[in-house]
This record gives structure tokens, C-alpha cells and sequence, in this order.
């Protein structure tokens, strides 16, 4: 059941991605090849259950969810850059500065960047009271209190010897503050309580965490094809992980405990949470 | 008295800026270095005197007004990466990417872009229908169909022949959609009526234009101290502009009638627009 509704909801988030994107400038071409690559489009099915949880319906929902995959996606983007993390390979195909080139890449991913804020300015079936807090949501998370943020840390670390703490404030916010995010979306667009939203943000994070220790830990057991992204990239750049810090099997240990704390707080809900809690689940324990 | 509007402006949005950036994580501070620089305000002075030729106090325009400040310094901080127009002075100090690297340069226009938006989302005084407004004129003035548009025209028409018509193309997205952006920044928070502020784009769009051609001239009449970013770039990278493709004088002559046009639309205006009028005047008879 939740594979039906994994499979369907990527559909309808791929349909939506490439209406919003159609056009042949070059810089939308280009972002085009990042955006429309097959992705697990975790962040947009998180708003889209959760605003169905709450009762709203998918097609609500839809334009804030590609907005916030547009935002994951100029973030690998720019990750991606030479200057960055310098990744040849992503989402199982050559990073968008090899297959254009570096000047491309960083217009494409301004684009994405700026055009994710049109598509909820002018998203139908909002008020524009909501649509502000999703602009606001949107740019604190995935900005130098979030994701940014997290980026910025990421890279000074590298070469560094951090700790368990410094490694968990990174992934909150590179990794886990935009999932936030996506579940925020949902609250905002489902007309959450203050409670439920705390519970669903609270519950998305703990989520977004467990989900970077589980790729932290694919990136070590798992291979470049499977992944498609380089696998064993951490190692290679002598970055710190949950396992080069604890052992693969002490992380592993870890992502279930976060899995674990998740699901406690998504249980405190007064909702059908049962596909987030299935999405979490398959998160978690995914091979790749 | 034009002259006293224009410091007093340049002093309360550089105070507010300040305020808005008041951070000290790497990536702000690395943002700080390129926004805070002595630089003339343009777009932020345009949409302040437009706030207060339709009757808002400036108060009310300030927070909207850095967003779009914001927007402008991230362009430059990007399009001086080396992957693109590679430019090592800006603002009369070595480039972001210079200072810092070519990493926290991408990071820190990233944020500074994703901040304008939350400073909108957050601004006080302003309604949620116009903030809505404002998020959606600035992303899509600054987007595919703008700014970013512009700038990947530009840099794909480097070291090609190209005539008057696809130059003034590259120019109007470029350069004068946020210039227009301003103006229509100044139109929501002074609520004019549909007719006023097409008026107030048309006459920002073409003072716009008016400022790209003094520009494309003063990158061959003047130095490098006097410019604060680097003189003859445009000829040493075999770009089209103005006066290469009409000579100085005649492009000279353009930007007088550019100017002339923007004046006739600005009188057209039952407000009291000097402060625009005078705003216009200096920008297209400026020596640098």
C-alpha cells in the first residue's frame, strides 16, 4: 500500500515539476536536467501526507511541494560546484556542471532557488496569509539558520576532527531543516494547530536526522551505481560521519533510535498518520 | 536638496541593512563584506522615493526596500565568480570569492537571495496581500524571464557578434527588471492604482536602460579607482555594449533619450515625482 502511494505521489510531484518548468530558455533547460532526474522526492511527499493527514487535499497542497524540491535541488546543485563538494555524479547521472558547465550550474540553481518563491507566491487555493508562512518557513529553513547554514559548517569541518555534537548540529540543519520544512508546509496548508505543527515538525526532524545517518552509512556500504551519487565521497574527503565516528553498526543503532523517537512523536498526534509513519519507516530502512 | 535626500536614503538603508544582517556565522559575515560595502543604493533609493511620492512614510518601504539590495548584491557576488564574468574587484575592494573563496561566495549570495525573502515574509506594517505581491514581483523580475535570464544571455552572447535589438534583449533583464522591480516594490506598499504603476515600471524599465548604457560607456571612459570594479573589462572580454556597437557619442545620445522618455512617463504621474525626476537625472548624467 504505501509502495501504491509512494509510486502515485511521485507521479503527480514529477507532473506538476514539469508544467511548472516548461520553458526552453537555457537556464531552465538546464535546471530542467537536475530537476526532472528520477529522485525519491522525499521533501514533497512529506508536505503532501501531511497535508493529507490533515485533511486537505493533494492538489493543495502540490505547488508548495515542488517548491520545496526545487529548493533541494539547487542545493545539490550548488553542493555539487567544484568550489563545493565537487561531485561528478548525481541523482545516477553527471552533476550538472559536467554535463554544462560550472556558470550554468550556478544560474540554474539561482533559478530554482528564486523561482521556488514565485511558484507559492502565485499557488492557487491559498490565502495569501499561508502563502507568507511558507515563505517564511521556507527561507529560514533552507537559509543560514538552516540549510545554508549547515552547508557552511559542512565544508569548514571537512579535514577537521568534530564531535558527535558538532556532527549532529550540521545535519540539523543541512539535511534536517528543510525535511522540517516539508512537514511545516503541510501544517501551514492543512491549518495545523500550534501543537499538531510543533508535533509535526518535531516528528520530521527526528526523521531528517535518522535519514542522514542511514546515507552516511550507505555512502560507506553501498556503491556508486546503486546510489547514483559517488559512493564512499565522505572517506574520500576525510569528512566525519556517524559511522567513521561510531562504527557502522553503532549508527545503524542510532537511525533506529531516531526512527523510534520519531514514530513516539507522530503517535501523540490526533490523526491518521499512518502513511508518514510508513514513509518514515521506508526512510530508514531503505538499502539505498 | 537632491543631493541631502540621497545620503540621508543611502544612511537609513545602509542602518537597516546592518540591523538585518547582524550575525556573526561565517556565511553572514562573509555576506556582510559584499552588502555592507559604500555602494549607491539604487534600487532600495527608487523604491523609498516611490513609497513616498504615493504618501507612505519610508519607515514602511525600508525592510522591502534592503530585500531588494539583497537580491542586487547576490547577482554580483555571483556573476564575479570566476565560472562567470570572473571580476576581482567589486565595489572598490577584492570580489567576495577573492576575500573569501570561491565556495562561501556561492554560499553567501545563496543566503543573501533566500534572505530576501524572509525579510519580506517578516517585514512589519505591510499586509499579507502585499507581501505576497512583493514575493512574487521580486521572483519573477529577478528569475528566468529576468535578471538570471538576462545574465546567462549575456554570458552566452560573449565573443559573439550580436546586434542593437538582442543587446537591449540582455539589457532590459539584466539590469532593468529589478530597476522596474523597485519601482513596483514602491507601487504595492503605496497601494497605486493598476494605471500609476504601470507608469511607475515603465519609467523605472527605461531609466533602467538609461543607467546599463552610462555604464556600458563609463566602462571605457573611466579607471578602475574611480569605477570600484574593474574598467575596460567589457572590451577585454570582447563583450557587445552600446558604445562599441555605436560608438560613445552616439550611445551617449541614447542614454540622453532613454532619459528624456523615462521623464515623459514620469509626467505623466498626477504625484509629485522630483525626487524620482531628480533620482533619474543623476543616475544617467553620473561621471562614475
Amino acid at each position: 500500500m504505501i509502495e501504491e502511494y509512494i509510486t502515485t505521489a511521485i507521479a503527480d510531484i514529477d507532473k506538476r515539476l514539469d508544467e511548472l518548468v516548461d520553458d526552453d530558455s537555457t537556464v531552465v533547460v538546464a535546471a530542467q536536467y537536475s530537476l526532472l532526474a528520477p529522485s525519491k522526492r522525499l521533501r514533497p511527499i512529506i508536505t503532501i501526507a501531511t497535508a493529507e493527514a490533515l485533511g486537505v487535499p493533494r492538489s493543495k497542497a502540490l505547488d508548495a511541494a515542488c517548491a520545496l524540491e526545487m529548493i533541494h535541488t539547487y542545493s545539490l546543485i550548488h553542493d555539487d560546484l567544484p568550489c563545493m563538494d565537487d561531485d561528478d555524479i548525481r541523482r545516477g547521472k553527471p552533476s550538472l556542471h559536467k554535463a554544462y558547465d560550472e556558470g550554468t550550474a550556478v544560474l540554474a540553481g539561482d533559478y530554482l532557488l528564486t523561482y521556488a518563491f514565485e511558484v507559492i507566491a502565485k499557488a492557487s487555493d491559498l490565502s495569501p496569509q499561508q502563502k507568507i508562512s511558507l515563505v517564511e518557513v521556507l527561507s529560514r529553513n533552507s537559509g543560514a539558520s538552516g540549510m545554508i547554514g549547515g552547508q557552511a559548517l559542512d565544508i569548514a569541518a571537512e579535514g577537521h576532527d568534530i564531535d558527535i555534537a558538532a556532527l549532529k548540529t550540521i545535519h540539523s540543519k543541512k539535511t534536517a531543516a528543510l525535511i522540517a520544512a516539508a512537514a511545516h508546509f503541510g501544517a501551514i496548508i492543512g491549518d495545523a494547530s500550534e501543537e499538531i505543527t510543533k508535533a509535526l515538525t518535531t516528528f520530521a526532524t527526528t526523521i531528517g536526522l535518522a535519514f542522514q545517518v542511514v546515507d552516511d552509512i550507505l555512502d560507506i556500504t553501498t556503491t556508486t551505481e546503486q546510489l547514483g551519487k559517488p559512493a564512499h565521497s565522505d572517506t574520500e574527503k576525510n569528512k566525519a560521519t556517524y559511522p567513521s565516528l561510531l562504527g557502522v553498526e553503532e549508527a545503524q543503532r542510532l537511525a533506529l533510535s531516531l526512527y523510534d523517537e520519531a514514530i513516539a512523536v507522530l503517535e501523540t498526534i490526533p490523526l491518521d498518520t499512518s502513511i508518514l509513519a510508513a514513509v518514515a519507516d521506508k526512510l530508514v530502512k531503505r538499502n539505498f
